[in-house]
């Protein structure tokens, strides 16, 4: 495959996609979920050789279980694009109306980014939902999945494809990349794809942000925190704690360093360490492995994503410092005070630098299935764009229409025009 | 000045000015002005200074003019911030409030970007603009104006800095850089600088894309164009292709070629040589030499931005041929079609791949000030966050707040409990 020559046409496809009524991208949307229940038995039987060939491998647990692809996965990707489909139309929609003056109306108009390229982990129904997500927003798809998932990855894309292309979506609305080779191909394309969302490890997301002009939309490391502060319920934090530690430790939004307020450590963490039943492995810093059996943390250990059941534990001073380590040390991702003193919250909602904020509870809530948005095509620390777990709504942009009659800038700036701004309900 | 320890000091204090209330942001914008007016001397005074050194280097004309700051520049400077105050806040609005269960509260909420580095040209009202910008949106400004404003933009920025810290603002609330070595500084400081807007040459902007990590908003090049359809009513072109080239040939919003359809040009070019009267040069492709004087133009016109009143002119097939010229060579900057064909006006709107898609206007309208917006801190061709010229909308981004009271994600994996999702009224 000659990826720029591929990827050329399928940015010239995206503006046709771009311009597709509603009706169409929805109506691709439900024959897909036809044919995808059509060729269930074929893409179950692909998912049958990924498994096996996973498990000749010896494969984890985990990695096997999110590769699994069967009945009950199927129903919930559909029943997916059944919600998808019901949320109103991200595109066309009107930001702003306004007059600038007679017979001369400027409108910003929502619009796709374009040609977003996706790579995700071996998870074949995150090739169902991305695929959903870009068609609902007008977007080509360039997708590359984990290669565990290949035999499934190929079974799915082929019945989205054919069946995306029958209700009339551009022949470039989607292409799968299925080697690694395709995606150093894919990064030199920066004349051609807009967007890319890489899923995976740090060193992988740091790699394609080193190594692509294309804007990256995402995030690298996934250092979350959970500050107890000197006004804590222990009881609540407990818990929470070990929901943000252990709940699924491989995650983003698993927390990997606890702060702990001087006044607070010394009740909260013997309790911890019993409450954790040596599921938790904890790293303190010195005043810590006074109250509790830990390994010495190292200065290391602060910027550390562990994706796996260790916990770095640091007594602080006040808040300050708590705020202060967070800023420095995290991800921008998600950081959680457990505190009931509400003045408290509210600084540290307003100080730390996250996407997430979080007041008494776990910093494991940080996912567009969670906050409700349907699905997620990643979660993004940067701050410009999408921020947080990214659904539909950060796979939009917009563009601003100007509709006039003639008019020149030399009229106005003579003064023999003048603008008379009138925003119009939109 | 060391500026990696000013920037994290500047950083520092971003969070404290993201959380003062518009009470302060306002009045703080409010004893600027005064003290703008009551060290008005002194400011004409540097500015005599800058006018001067200017003179002697003999520098051209349109700058000095730009470089003036006199008593009608510092008028529309404090209206300026007049109209900015009577803006709503941009900060703490709530863009969404989702209940996701009893007691566990969403809210996304706007907030500053934190720390932006902003490069602009000798035009000292631009300074006095960006702070004003930054004050009411919460964001510390680190700034850098053009050499030849030196004395000026000092004078403002004493002024600004000693009014806004009278007010309650940090000490971090703004810098100045006076020094270029001070923009390479300024590069390195990834951890601190949030983003940066470069106002400048092509080339310029370009060298602080490839030199930084920060992202960076704006634009390099502005090649805009303007395209004459077959249905286009010639005596509305001819003044729009004007003014889109000569009303202001240095802006980046000037167009740098015409495209005419096949159809078009025997009555448009022979009329609009006439018409331009010797005032614009033009470079066309063969079969318009035919129909005008004009040089011979080369493929390296097409994606040049002349920044004079040079234009290149190339007759197409079709309006296809048109767009895609449009989108390979421009600058997704802006870009107008004339047509009296509302069919070919909506096909070029979508499928132009640019900020600002015109219909029977100039090009020279791309401007914050002419969208009704205030001021812009610039114009952006990127398609994530903001687009097109910026005003204050671009300069927040937001966070989600969830508030909840000892919640763990493990108690709605099990089912033993559930989300029950209900969006609130904002």
């Amino acid at each position: 495959m000659d990826y720029m020559t591929t990827a050329k046409k399928i940015k010239a496809d995206s503006f046709r996609l771009a311009s597709l009524s509603e009706e169409i991208r929805n109506s691709s949307l439900s024959v897909i979920c036809e044919a995808l229940e059509k060729n269930s038995h074929k893409i179950f039987a692909a998912n049958e050789k990924d498994l096996m060939a996973a498990k000749e491998k010896a494969l984890p647990a985990p990695i096997t279980g999110r590769l699994k692809f069967d009945r009950s996965k199927l129903d919930s990707c559909i029943k997916g694009i059944h919600d998808l489909m019901a949320l109103p139309d991200p595109l066309f929609r009107v930001l702003l109306r306004r007059q600038l003056d007679t017979d001369l109306l400027l409108e910003k108009v929502t619009c796709p980014i374009g040609v977003i390229g996706v790579i995700f982990e071996s998870r074949p129904d995150a090739l169902v939902q991305i695929s959903a997500l870009c068609i609902k927003s007008g977007n080509c798809a360039i997708l590359k999945g984990g290669s565990e998932a290949a035999a499934t990855n190929r079974a799915l894309f082929d019945t989205i494809y054919e069946a995306g292309c029958s209700k009339g979506l551009p022949s470039g609305f989607a292409a799968l990349i299925e080697d690694r080779a395709g995606i150093d191909e894919l990064l030199k394309c920066h004349d051609y794809v807009d967007l890319i969302i890489p899923r995976g490890s740090n060193s992988f997301v740091q790699y394609i942000m080193e190594n692509s002009k294309i804007p990256v939309m995402g995030h690298a490391d996934g250092i979350c925190h959970v500050y107890v502060d000197k006004e804590a319920d222990i009881e609540k934090a407990i818990p929470v704690i070990i929901d943000s530690k252990t709940q699924y430790p491989a995650a983003c939004n698993a927390a990997e360093t606890l702060l702990v307020h001087k006044d607070s450590a010394g009740k909260l963490l013997p309790a911890l360490a019993e409450a954790s039943a040596g599921n938790i492995r904890f790293r303190g810093d010195e005043p810590s492995s006074r109250l509790m059996i830990c390994e010495k943390a190292t200065d290391d250990d602060w910027k550390k994503e562990y994706l796996d059941c260790i916990l770095s534990v640091k007594i602080v001073n006040d808040i300050d410092e708590a705020i202060e380590h967070i800023n420095r040390f995290g991800s921008h991702h998600t950081d959680s005070i457990i505190t009931e003193d509400a003045a408290a919250a509210e600084k540290f909602m307003y100080y730390v630098d996250s996407a997430g904020v979080y007041h008494n509870c776990s910093t494991r809530f940080a996912d567009g299935f969670r906050y409700g948005f349907g699905a997620e095509v990643g979660i993004s620390t940067g701050k410009l764009h999408a921020r947080g777990p990214v659904g539909i709504d950060g796979l939009v942009t917009y563009k601003y229409r100007l509709h006039g009659n003639g008019q020149t800038v030399e009229e106005y700036v003579s003064g023999r025009r003048s603008f008379r701004f009138e925003d119009k309900t939109v």
